[in-house]
């Protein structure tokens, strides 16, 4: 059998939405993935989608998702089907022993995630979510500073926001607006993100609580199109996000420290795709009659030669490798942090029903 | 009567506050104003912040506050005094048919502030807060942006973060840790100017509720070093803020709108002293296959030859000389903008007060 790092992971793609255009091109650019099978419930969408985002030649279309499952040379599954289908899907790639990456939001509740996750752990197969900014080497080097204590000391409060500013055709018919898709709307879509930026900078250490904050906005069936919390950790720690379908393209986390203070303004895609920066300030102060600052925040950039979606294809295909390969387990981080994700969003989203009462963060 | 624009205003300082070395520096730099006499209780003190300061040769040293009203060469008077001691001190003044230039918070309660205000209606006398920001080029500068419909739509939400890290001495003997002094801890000293730049982005429409985060950090005499709060207007809008005596010098105000965005992160006291940016977005979106960002946000430099404060005292002491030589009124929307911001800055302590609840916002 080849080393570890040779095998080259063959993905199939369960669903041919938009984002999946992106990730296509992000497996294909991985040194350690291809695509080999795409479907579509519609074979002929499958066969378009092949042509048109000029996947490998003999790449398969399937007219279904069964039949890409019991494609035996596919090693994993893509899936970005909208939210109320990942259950189903996920689990069943799952029992068919495919490696799963799912798109975000990663199910409707934790409940549905749990089975999910399940699933792939008794089957031995990796599960990771689509959070692509994770795997963008500027991650890594913000949590470096992040844990330096010297420059940052103590996470004091967390502030995220992602909205964009959906137009009318979205607004009526896109599976994110539609209760029986992607029913958790705004918050589900962008707010994943908020809550995972949150996450990150604490280590994943679950907050105590969530107040959803009041003013959300609902569509006429009840779905998020924009919303917010606070969470409050046990410690004092405390965070809030916004998430809006609703106001211009904005993604923006600020951590800031008893010391330190980062802010990125682009943190889920970067403005430009081979360098990404962040800025960092520390022990911040003022000049002598507070006519300025002194030191300023000072810029920091990060560059990468694959895009953030190829780096996670990369980190999940290495893993998929190992197992296949050298019979490893799959690494439990990963799931770990989509529970947590998903743990906090139901919180969220139960604050929001209970008419922004607290609600307890469970495990 | 010497025309308006060659009046020259004669300040009288108040307290000997570090504040006051920067705004006697900013009264020296106003080409309508300069400072005459300093009082203190201590009359030595007086005396050597006329020194340490290099004050105009013959400005006159008060030992008490009262004697400094007496003064008759005295137009207008600046008060860097504790929150606590405001209601005396400026209603003093405005008998004394003083101008009265008030540092902020500008009173404990807006039933305190409305003694002043009243004081200053009921003699004539011009009131305004040392609100200084407000008087930077910048500020209208992006002010005309935000007006620009085709540029930013409807403002859909605003955030905005003043913290600083107090060193040990501050927390334990700063007159804002001091429930008998500056009562509104944080709230008071760093949320005054979340609040402002939040009521100016909407032009000073009142939000309906304020409903306070939770987890706000009291010191052991129950005064705020760290709290926030969410807004909520009755179209729709929502905001929060985030202030604290708790984490490193941040100032950060984001206004998102359905069409744009502006984000600046030294709203209070700028960078640098004589330029100041802004960065405005507007019909953000992505790049094919989501790669980037197109259009890119972009930043706005704003200079200024005077620096904010002075422009503050400058305008202050235009509106002073227009009373004074030509017998026109005290200009009305400064006291309005200064309750506007006491109101909402009285219900967020409410709701703190309150346990989190909603607090409906007076008027």
């Amino acid at each position: 059998m080849a080393e570890n790092q040779t095998l080259t992971i063959r993905f199939g793609i369960i669903g041919c939405a938009d984002i999946a255009r992106k990730v296509s091109r992000g497996i294909a650019l991985a040194p350690n993935a291809t695509v080999i099978a795409v479907a579509s419930r519609d074979v002929e969408k499958a066969r378009r989608f092949i042509a048109v985002n000029a996947l490998p030649e003999g790449t398969v279309a399937h007219g279904s998702y069964e039949a890409l499952l019991d494609d035996e040379s596919v090693d994993a599954v893509y899936l970005p089907l909208p939210t109320s289908l990942h259950v189903r899907w996920a689990v069943a790639a799952a029992e068919k022993g495919k490696h799963v990456l799912l798109e975000k939001p990663t199910a409707l509740c934790v409940a549905d995630l749990d089975g999910i996750l399940g699933a792939c752990e008794a089957n031995g197969v990796q599960f990771m979510d689509s959070t692509m900014w994770m795997h963008h080497p500027r991650t890594a080097k913000m949590k470096e500073l992040l844990c330096n204590s010297d420059l940052f000391g103590q996470i004091r409060s967390i502030n995220s926001i992602f909205t964009f500013s959906a137009n009318q055709e979205f607004l009526k018919n896109d599976i994110r607006v539609k209760p029986d898709l992607d029913a958790l709307g705004a918050l589900g879509d962008v707010g994943w993100y908020c809550i995972r930026a949150i996450l990150w900078a604490v280590d994943y250490e679950l907050p105590k609580t969530a107040v959803a904050l009041q003013g959300p906005v609902l569509n006429e069936v009840g779905v998020i199109m924009a919303c917010g919390s606070s969470l409050i950790w046990e410690d004092g720690k405390v965070a809030t996000f916004h998430c809006s379908f609703l106001a211009n393209l904005t993604m923006e986390l600020f951590v800031l420290g008893s010391k330190g203070t980062l802010h990125l303004g682009d943190f889920v895609i970067p403005y430009e795709e081979s360098s990404a920066a962040f800025t960092v300030a520390s022990d911040s102060g003022f000049k002598e009659l507070v006519t300025g600052w002194n030191p300023l925040p000072s810029k920091h950039v990060v560059t990468t030669e694959l895009p953030q979606e190829t780096r996670m294809v990369r980190e999940f295909a290495r893993l998929v490798s190992s197992i296949k390969s050298s019979g490893s387990k799959p690494e439990s981080s990963w799931p770990a942090i989509t529970r947590k994700t998903q743990l906090v969003l139901d919180a969220v989203k139960a604050s929001i029903d209970k008419g922004f009462e607290p609600v307890e963060i469970g495990s």
